[in-house]
């Protein structure tokens, strides 16, 4: 998928095997990288303001590229999230492996064991899904950025901080917390109706863009199956469907006019949960994926872009005089 | 002009003091920003980059809040870009200073001297000239990030990133390199002359904007004007003049269809020159006047702003297929 979006066609097989082994080659942090993780792990920091200051630090010592820094960013965001994570729970980060799959690898990294090949390719699915969407915010900063012919890793440092953005993706844990909130399928549509009665909002449902289930609600809720399924325990998931089903009905009976629909949010939150992930990691593993549609973006802005500069209208008084003597401007 | 932009109107004298003291409270750099600043000094990074990287640090160790954001940004710039200098040129920063106002901090910080008043005034209004310039490039990635509710500090990192580029901040040099190639007063006309016949642009004129003489240009030239003439010697100033009129006389004459004026370029590196900065300090200098103008944009943004996130119009082939056996789409 990476190949595709940054080179434009799907890699035959030499391709592949050449873009795998040059990703894996790039996994390494620097001791620079390395040094500002330990800084924000003992400040507490969240993980996103962690890959935040990790980032810009992935352009030194290297010429500026905009092919090289997007390879470098791709294969270092999971070492950096898996890095932070580790050191802010107090154990050693793991040596980066180069015998193992992007997914598999970033598994690795947060958890210092290899996933069985459901886990990975239950990850892959997620980081495949997710890995661009359009101009949404984050990728939009990393075009504006860019536009100014500046480098890649400068435009996903900026992107990131623009993920991190609770209207992005920085707030995905609270479809989940609802599932667990409601525990038992039985409990689902009293608990739905408290909510929907008391006016609050049903998190996992409806998007900005789409006005018909999220295709890749679709995408994701098989990958859960499978993975749930393979795993043993499909209680979770097999809720998760049921309160899904509940939400949909209720939201159709209360608001027939909105077409509120299923977001990715709500099986991401189910899948990553699966994997083992806490919710605080949701968005830095959204950043793993995203990180490549970013890329892609970025060359492509560099290759046909002009400077992004919107012209913006005044609205303010027409006349401003300020007077030396006086504290507040006189209009 | 800081606290006008922030907080919409000009300062009294209480507000004024205090405001100045808030400041230079929060001129000290981190021991984490520190570390980075050595890191990006020992590959010998450009400043810019160092910039990039310290910045996103300045979050550590504090609380999210928009307006602190800002103020530390603000007031860390200056330090930031001046330690860097040292270390990168193997001099120690300089302790900050507490008791000096902000533009002399800023040549204090990098030359170690408490500048003349005449040096802290033309840089002071060189900071003020720049500070803030609508929706461009850097300030509309700055609000691009906010609009997520993300915070200024992400939002200043990604506007740093997006001024190093060459088509915005990150080319400042060359109007002074035509100036100093001219030399001498009788050469500008010959000088110009075969630049044009060459086809080259002249470097210091013209702008995206504006079809008239760059307002900030006016004031810049003044500023220069005195501190040339406060300074002892004015040849490079009379100099600098005598090329310009000379430009604009053989725009008019090449050109007469299109309005190329002098734009803000022009004035502020025969200044910034004269204030002893090579040119490679030039945009970090600009950032440290403009992150003022990114303060107040993502303040504004917060209060007022929706998300920003464009549509965009699909204009790929409207049918592709990916056969699973080729390495190439087949449209």
């Amino acid at each position: 998928m990476a190949y595709l979006l940054l080179h434009g066609h799907l890699p035959d097989d030499t391709e592949r095997v050449r873009f795998a082994q040059d990703l894996a080659g790039r996994r390494a942090l620097s001791r620079a990288a390395l040094a500002i993780i330990h800084e924000a792990a003992a400040a507490n920091a969240p993980p996103m303001d962690a890959l935040r200051m990790a980032a810009p630090v992935l352009s030194l010592g290297r010429e500026e590229n905009p092919l090289d820094d997007a390879m470098t960013a791709i294969a270092s965001f999971p070492t950096i999230v898996g890095a932070y994570w580790r050191i802010r729970n107090d154990v050693a980060p793991v040596p980066v492996l180069s015998d193992i799959a992007h997914a598999a690898h970033y598994l690795h990294q947060l958890f210092g064991v290899t996933p069985s090949a459901e886990r990975a390719r239950a990850l892959e699915t997620y980081l495949n899904t997710v890995c661009d969407h359009g101009l949404n915010a984050s990728t939009f900063a990393a075009r504006v950025i860019v536009s100014t012919r500046s480098d890649v890793i400068s435009a996903i440092t900026g992107a990131v901080g623009a993920l991190k953005g609770p209207l992005h993706g920085g707030a995905p844990g609270p479809a989940l917390d609802t599932v667990l909130e409601i525990g038992t399928a039985e409990r689902a549509e009293a608990v739905l109706r408290a909510k929907l009665d008391r006016g609050e909002r049903l998190m996992g449902f409806g998007h900005r863009i789409y006005r018909v289930r999220d295709p890749r609600a679709d995408v994701l809720a098989q990958a859960a199956q499978r993975f749930y399924t393979s795993d043993g325990d499909r209680s979770l998931y097999e809720l998760a469907r049921n309160v899904e089903t509940t939400a949909l009905r209720l939201l159709r009976e209360r608001k027939p006019e909105r077409r509120l629909d299923t977001n990715v949010e709500f099986y991401t939150a189910l899948l990553l949960h699966g994997l083992g992930m806490p919710s605080e990691l949701f968005t830095p593993t959204f950043a793993v994926g995203r990180v490549v549609g970013w890329s892609a973006h970025c060359l492509e802005q560099l290759r046909d872009g002009r400077l992004i500069r919107p012209q913006s209208t005044y609205v303010g008084p027409t006349a401003l005089h300020y007077d030396r003597g006086s504290t507040r401007a006189a209009v």
